[in-house]
C-alpha cells in the first residue's frame, strides 16, 4: 500500500451488552480516532451479538471489503465469550493452545492461578500474531487483516499502541474545525455552496447544546491541508458577511 | 404480532461523526433500554457514513430481515443531511414536501424565519407518518417498518415517548444483574455450568473496574421471570460456596 492509497477499516463490536442498552460503547471513538492519526479511515462499524455464527457470518463479509477489520469483546475467560473459536472457524483455522500466549499468562499470575477459566484466554486460531496487553496479560491476536481486541476500554486502549507497526495507513486523515453561535438553518444554503466547490473535502455541520447556549461546528476533513485551508476561508468569509460570532476555530 | 413473539429490531446510525470519532454515540443505548421495555430486542447496529447508496442498500438490507429499524441523524437542514432523501430512493418512494410536516414547522418559527435552510426538513417521503417532535419542532417520519429520528441525542430522547403506540413489541425483556467482587476465571467454570442448566437465559459477565475495586457484573435476561429467579439461585448458591462477596444483586 502506498501513501496515497485510501486504506479503509471496519470495526466489528462483538457484545449483547452494547445491544441490550446496558453498556455504551466507547471503543468505537478510541478505535476511529487513533486509526485516523496513522492514515486509516473507518467506513464501517458494526454491533452484533454473542452468537458463532453471526460472528463468522459477519466477519467474513467485512474482511473481504475492508483493508483492515478490528474487532472488539469476547476473548475473555467466561462462556459467553467466543470471539478467539468464532475467529478460527471463519478463517478455518485450527483453534487451539497457544504456546506463546500460554507462556505468557503462566509467567503473569502467580503459581497455581493459572487456571482452567485463563487457559481458556490462550485458546486461539492456530499462528495467530499475538497483540501484547499491558494492562492485564491476555493478549489480543492478529489473523491476516484481522486484529481481535478485548471489549474493556481501558486494556483496549493499552494495546494500540503496540499495533502501529502492524498497520500500513495511507495519509493521515486531517481535520479542522470551526465551531459558530448560530443554527445550521441559517448557514445551510452557504454551506451547501462551499460544499459544492470543494467536492473532494468531507464537510460536516453538527448542532451542538454547551452551557445553555446553541452552536454548531462544521467540521472539515481531507488528507489535504491546503484544501482544508482553501474551504475554511470560504466558510470564514460567509461567516463574517453573515455577521456570526465564531466560537473556536 | 402477538406477546409471544420474539420481535428484533435494527439500529442504524447514519453520520460520518461517529466513525470519524469526533462523537462518541449514545443513541444506540438509549434506543435500545427503551425497546427492551417495550418487548423490542436489537439483534444489530450499524453505523455508516452520509453516503447515500450506503444510506440505501443497507437500509434495504436490514428492513427485511427485522421487524423494526430505527435510523438516527441525518434529517437535519444541512446539505451533509441526506436521510430522507435516500429512505425515500430507499423504498422508491417520490421524495417532495410533506403538507403536515410544513404546517408544523411554519407555525413552531417566527414569522419570516421559516427560510429555505429549514424548508429542507418538510421534504420526505410522500405519505409518510411523522414522528413529532416536542423539543425543536422538526419531525421524524416513520415508512413501513422504519422510522427514522434525528441525531441530537437530546431530541432523539424527546421523541421516543411518542412512538409508544406505534411499535408492538413481545414480551418485554427482563433482566436481572448480580455484581461480585470477584475476577472472571475465578467463576468461569461454574457460570459455564449455570448456563449449560439454562439454555434459554442469556448469561453475560462483565468486568468493572469501580472506586479502586475490580469485580464482575453477571447479567441475566430472559423474557421469563421465574427463570431468571431458578438461575439467579444457582449462582448464589456457587457465590456462596466460594466465599465471594457481593456487592450489588
Amino acid at each position: 500500500m502506498t501513501k496515497n492509497k485510501k486504506v479503509n477499516a471496519a470495526i466489528l463490536i462483538i457484545g449483547n451488552e452494547i445491544l441490550s442498552g446496558r453498556t455504551q460503547d466507547t471503543n468505537t471513538s478510541t478505535i476511529a480516532l487513533w486509526l485516523n492519526s496513522i492514515g486509516v479511515k473507518v467506513v464501517e462499524v458494526r454491533v452484533i451479538p454473542d452468537i458463532e455464527k453471526t460472528i463468522i457470518d459477519t466477519l467474513n463479509q467485512l474482511r473481504k471489503v475492508n483493508d483492515y477489520v478490528f474487532t472488539t469483546g469476547g476473548i475473555g475467560p467466561t462462556h459467553d465469550d467466543i470471539t478467539a473459536k468464532s475467529i478460527s472457524k471463519a478463517f478455518s483455522i485450527d483453534y487451539e493452545i497457544h504456546k506463546e500466549a500460554f507462556k505468557i499468562l503462566e509467567a503473569y499470575y502467580k503459581p497455581g492461578e493459572f487456571n482452567e477459566g485463563r487457559q481458556k484466554m490462550v485458546w486461539m486460531p492456530k499462528d495467530a500474531k499475538l497483540i501484547l496487553n499491558p494492562t492485564s496479560g491476555a493478549p489480543g491476536f492478529n489473523v491476516e487483516n484481522v486484529f481481535c481486541l478485548p471489549g474493556v476500554p481501558s486494556i483496549l486502549k493499552s494495546m494500540l499502541g503496540g499495533l502501529k507497526n502492524e498497520i500500513v495507513g495511507g495519509q493521515p486523515i486531517l481535520s479542522h474545525t470551526i465551531s459558530l453561535r448560530t443554527v445550521e438553518s441559517e448557514i445551510a444554503e452557504s454551506l451547501t455552496n462551499v460544499q459544492n466547490k470543494n467536492k473532494d473535502i468531507e464537510i460536516g455541520s453538527y448542532p451542538f447544546f454547551q452551557a445553555g447556549k446553541l452552536g454548531v461546528s462544521i467540521v472539515l476533513r481531507s488528507e489535504n491541508q491546503s484544501k482544508i485551508d482553501v474551504c475554511n476561508s470560504q466558510i470564514i468569509d460567509f461567516v463574517n458577511k453573515k455577521k456570526i460570532e465564531i466560537v473556536d476555530r
